[in-house]
């Protein structure tokens, strides 16, 4: 049995992923079988469990770190009961976000040192890399225009935007630093083209 | 306001830290004023619902990691929550367990790479190190001894005697290391004369 190939989709919120998961999954099964579709944070009940500690409204603060933490504490969970077992079984993963969401936003949109980041992916995800990452990349302006869509009418403040700019620079860095493992999505694309481009993609990555 | 002092009775089960912790605490209420007397894993009720998911029974295995990383979570957000606000406040802080434990029952005991341990005690502790650590050190045999005596009949097989000397080396060797830090209490000696060596120990090293 050949393991399942692991891919991931990660990019900022609105910019297609929940879209685009059961559009992929069609196109994986009729040709690798039933994949299995998953997300971060989550993905099992006690990954779900550490996540609502973290996530929670608590009488004291949560501090940053411990913060970064309990969410790669989820993440091993979910790889190793989760994620790994379904590779093993032949499946093909689809999880939605990964390690990277972590350095886009805990790291370059709230602070902390991609050092201790880094430092976590080795210690919980080591050699179980993805072996496709999709970076779904949208300008800022773009991600206000569909915030502002989906009903929340209030527009971004300046700060929220330069949050945002932060997050899609260190997505960018990273996928542009390792071709091998990512490849980037324009999200301003309609859904059937990004979905033929995804797709073509895994042909052209997998093929056989 | 100078900060209080941050001491960690530390070691194996059974030799004797919540005796001493009374009674130490005694003695530096009639010079320094009234301690905060905490224990890890917990501290805080945050740090405590941390430390019930990393304990409790689920339906899915908790990886080793997954509870390396919980644990630091509990401890960062005692750290932060509890000691250090109390040391920052003037009072001097006793606390039952700290890092050195993971190293010795994690790490040691468990298996857990030393390297994974100090990266995560950088990130979550830093510079906020104890000013003093007293690691009570116990041979085995007694050890076995006092668990026999404590009512649990049973004696340990030769798997638990192995995992308690592997605690007590790694326990040893990080006291050794750092003399300027740690300060080796014999644990096979009388109450009486344990509290006396540490509150003498305490004294030259933090008079006036
Ligand atoms: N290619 C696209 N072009 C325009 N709008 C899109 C596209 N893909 C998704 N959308 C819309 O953008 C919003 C966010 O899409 P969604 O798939 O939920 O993104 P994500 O899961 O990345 O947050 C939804 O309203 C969706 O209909
Ligand atoms: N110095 C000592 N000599 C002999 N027995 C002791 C001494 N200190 C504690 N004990 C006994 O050993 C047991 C464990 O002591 P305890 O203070 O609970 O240890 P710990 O908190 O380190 O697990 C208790 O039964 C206690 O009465
Ligand atoms: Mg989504
Ligand atoms: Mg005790």
């Amino acid at each position: 049995m050949t393991r399942g190939r692991f891919i991931v989709f990660d990019g900022v919120e609105g910019s297609g992923k929940s879209t685009q998961m059961p559009r992929v999954a069609r196109w994986i099964r009729d040709r690798h079988g039933e994949p299995v579709t998953t997300r971060e944070p989550g993905g099992t009940a006690l990954a779900e469990e550490i996540r609502r500690v973290a996530l929670e409204d608590h009488d004291e603060p949560l501090p940053k770190t411990a913060e970064l933490l309990l969410m790669f504490a989820a993440r091993s969970v979910h790889l190793n009961n989760r994620i790994w077992p379904a590779l093993q079984a032949g499946h093909w993963v689809l999880c939605d976000r990964f390690v990277d969401a972590s350095f886009a936003y805990q790291g370059a949109g709230q602070g902390l040192p991609s050092h201790d980041i880094e430092q976590l992916e080795t210690m919980v995800v080591g050699t179980q890399q993805p072996d496709c990452v999709f970076l779904f990349d949208l300008p800022v302006e773009v991600l206000v225009q569909r915030v502002a869509q989906r009903g929340n009418a209030d527009r971004f403040d300046r700060a929220e935007t330069d949050f945002h700019a932060r997050v899609r620079t260190m997505y960018l860095e990273r996928a542009q630093r390792r071709p091998e493992r990512y490849a980037i999505i324009d999200a301003t694309a309609s859904v059937e083209s990004m979905t033929r481009t995804i797709c073509d993609e895994l042909e052209r990555r997998f093929a056989g």
